[in-house]
């Protein structure tokens, strides 16, 4: 995962444009993804499908020839979506497209005029405080014409129809934790996912946030029915501890689901409670399309001062942080894909679990140990309402416990499978 | 309304009577009140309108012709409700018609007898004490003879036939925090709303407590369908804190717009759980009547020292504890006239905020401030169920930041108001 | 209670045979048990009533023919449900035949092979290190064949079909809490309801643990719709505190009237929540089953170090303790045949009560005492819906002094019965 983000690093991606397709196509070569082009002008809801934004480069030099801003640099030196400029100008007419960071004086922001035609340069503040009046050379080689903006998705067919969304965003240029880590960890389940003939219908889509996630929801809404639950994976690959958003519901099955599985790694976790702002949780939100959809990072958006800065960069993430998120993402699937409806075909009294070896022979002990202990349970609650989650849940036993004791007495022939 | 209850004060009034009658034409001169005077005898559900009550003079004087209890004087120093008396008696034979407050020496109390017939003078402790064996002298000149019961009404029309009923009880003699002050603040919350064009239909009432409620209850008993909601006015003028009392059900929308105002006006409040004891919520609480009705005090009835004495007077209660309370007043059914419920017209994933100019136009920052937050909260939850006291309470925003989002997304033809 | 007790303390009991009977039929001594005997062989859902054991004398005896382990001794020393053995042996051959106790080398532990056949000795941890190597004769004169499965029954018929409950195990040997001090309160009780004309009909069932209790179910199947609810009795009568073992939903009947009654005893007192592990509410919670049944025992199973051990004796239970279980019985079976639902005859405003004498008639009083504000809170309540354990809980009183004010007011017509 981490040898991938190393390998996306370097590419300026956008909400459109070749970057991002470049991206996609090296995802082509970890899984099999399909490559989507919608066309700019294409109506998505409430919006449009922007004009395609292509970048070859970008400086500001000085009187001397010097190039003191330099796109060839840092991608993030451009204002993402920099309309074509060449010109020159004063400092002081310069100065309102210039952004920086007066708190973090050596990093450069990350700045986006997606929407609103507009040019602009992205630098460090010990930059800005170092540039004299001067008259500047002000170039932006880039292209906004119409074209298309991509998206990437893999299905992986499972025995049910009904579909588990993963959604992971891939817009942003030289990002590492946000979010060269969400997408990386997704490819990666996906790779274990496909192996794995699940019960559900898995969705993997990489596509631009906002833009991406609407044109995405917009070009798929005939099937949104079918999906049941999602998460949106992203910022999982800094040293911070996993903070799970729940759904607007907030005990949605995949909120059952990843608390559980947070709670029994015997890790400190966070739980955030749903806001309309944060990455596309928002848009499977929305009222009008209402998919339960979780979200599962590291340190949340907003709250480690390298977000949206180059200091987020390939130092910020780490193999082991990464696999630490996988290994979370693989435990709250893998319960949703076990997590089964259970009917006692011995509903009156308890049976006989002795003589089919689930019981211990000698009477007079005190408490069981955790299997039997689930057995009883699951015996108890298998009237066809109650799933394993609950049971999980309700007893104080693991999941994989719990889970365990129902593989046993389905064996042994006493509950079924509803 | 400080003066107001200055005029009001020395008033001997009596759940009917003409103090009663004088205290509702003296409201007259501030809101265009309508009187009603239903006759003795009346039936009102379990009760019955009693005799109207008026008393001219009442004394008790000693063998020397001094006058020692002095209606004069004070008119709580005669038993509310008295008989008509003239007698000479023994103070052994006079002793069981006198109430003092052995712990507080100095206070007269208020006691009433209004369904037993009864006489008797109320005095300080020290006045008991300094009366020796002795031959007294008794006068009551008082009458109990068919009249009525008066009560004061003014309807102001709302755009809508749902009705909010305010309801301040006024047939205590001269103590006043109970209730001129509740009296005072309802004339002056009524004369704002009549000059607002307010959506609900408001309802003013002011009655006696108990009987007078009851028989206000009988005579628009096929009307009370109307009624939404309401709250009980009364001890609003002393220097405790605000103490609202809940509804039986405890979340009413009267329970939670109060408690929304109150927890954001961030000074310290109290909170009591309904029970069938107190002032007339609890006939809006009977189960044939079941009207959410609340209850907004400063410190409740029992709760201060001077409560039902004659040390409720006018230092007991101050101008800018009634402005206070006023202005609490006023928040809560600003918030409950504001409580729209919206539909989102964009429904599918965000609207595009941006070219309506409700976001800002460059990307990349961190969290955004209370009205983005605001307007991404409305438009998650308007989907024609949530009122805006929900959205604010879930979101944790104040009611006038998401209400204000609420205009904002209404002019920009994003929601409507359902 | 402690008498009889001990009585029963000396009978080698286990789940069939004539130790069990001839319990039984002691109880029929105190109240009119009636015995039913259910043959060997008969269904009991998934499982089989056992074939009947009856042993007469079991005992080991090293090669001087000294009799180092003797039933005679302590009825404990057998493994309860031994199968018939006679045979000379080493001890490594007999050691696995053996039962101790490491961590408690003075007593003897209670040890049960009921649907496997085993033979076996339990015996302290001193003992069994006191045996050398050498031959022993081991001899089980015990019995197991075709006979019958006794418990026993006692019906109290009420006015009602509805049933209550109360069983209490009966199956263990020598124990003394577990479970004498049972069946001890449970006879008691039922000599106390049987006096009472009970508004409930009330089932009192003596059946040994697990397969008794499913014998019982099964013979009585068509019947289990008509109780209600219902009370495990076990474990009354060590010195530990109260505990309550709520049923399966947590908020039945039997659960709210038992943690009301428990609350208001000013001792302190423990709840569990439900497990399905414990004593034969296991069976009544099952699916097909489903009745609310909850425990109330002092130290629950497995929570005493003398639990099913020989420590486990006359010594370990007190007269006080077990009068103390039964007083916490009685109350709150005393709640559930007064626990009514009333309809307020009056439900317009609250009716005039000082005409029937319910309320002071002075006013202007502070706060009313409980007998007042019971009457108040119970024609607020009084629609039909709530009971007056509802009520109770509500306004925070007594349950006694809510039944109080129900009465009252019954009888001054201001309420009816539902």
């Amino acid at each position: 995962m981490y040898a991938l983000a190393e390998r996306l690093y370097p590419i300026c991606r956008s909400i459109t444009g070749n970057g991002l397709r470049e991206t996609l196509q090296i995802l082509q070569d970890e899984i099999p993804l399909t490559l989507h082009e919608i066309p700019s002008g294409t109506a998505a809801f409430d919006w449009v499908v922007p004009r395609e934004w292509n970048i070859r480069d970008a400086y500001v030099s000085n009187s001397n020839g010097e190039k003191i801003i330099d796109f060839q640099q840092h991608n993030l030196h451009v204002l993402n979506y920099s309309t074509p400029m060449k010109a020159r100008m004063r400092l002081d007419e310069l100065r309102p497209h210039l952004f920086s960071l007066p708190d973090m004086p050596d990093w450069i922001p990350h700045r986006t005029s997606y929407f609103n035609d507009n040019w602009g340069f992205c630098l460090t503040q010990r930059q800005l405080e170092a540039m004299p009046d001067d008259t500047y050379e002000v170039v932006i080689d880039s292209s906004l014409e119409p074209g298309a903006l991509t998206y990437g998705e893999l299905t992986i067919p499972g025995e049910s129809d009904e579909q588990v969304l993963l959604f992971a965003h891939c817009c942003h240029p030289s990002l590492a934790n946000d979010n060269l880590s969400g997408i990386a960890v997704v490819v990666e389940l996906a790779r274990i996912l496909g192996e794995s003939s699940p019960r559900f219908t898995y969705r993997c889509v990489f596509a631009p946030a906002a833009i991406g996630c609407i044109t995405w929801l917009s070009q798929n809404l005939s099937e949104l029915g079918k999906i049941k639950l999602g998460m949106v994976a992203a910022l999982l690959g800094d040293s911070g501890e996993l903070t799970y958003k729940k759904t607007s519901s907030g005990n949605a099955l995949i909120d059952r689901a990843s608390l559980h599985v947070l709670r029994h790694r015997n890790v400190p976790f966070h739980t955030v409670e749903f806001s309309p702002f944060g990455y596309d949780e928002r848009q499977f939100a929305s009222p009008g399309i209402n998919i339960p959809v979780g979200r599962l990072t590291r340190t949340p958006n907003g709250a480690y001062p390298e977000y949206h800065t180059s200091a987020d960069n390939m130092s910020l993430i780490s193999p082991s942080a990464l696999a630490d998120s996988l290994s979370a993402y693989c435990a709250i699937f893998a319960l949703i894909e076990n997590n089964h409806v259970y009917q006692n075909n011995f509903p009156y009294c308890e049976p006989q679990l002795g003589k089919r070896g689930l019981y211990r022979t000698t009477g007079g002990h005190g408490n069981p140990e955790q299997r039997q202990m689930a057995i009883l349970w699951v015996l108890n609650q298998a009237n066809g309402q109650h799933d394993l989650l609950d049971i999980a849940e309700r007893s104080g036993l693991k999941f994989e416990t719990v889970a365990g004791a129902a593989v046993e007495l389905v064996a042994a022939g006493v509950i079924r499978k509803v």
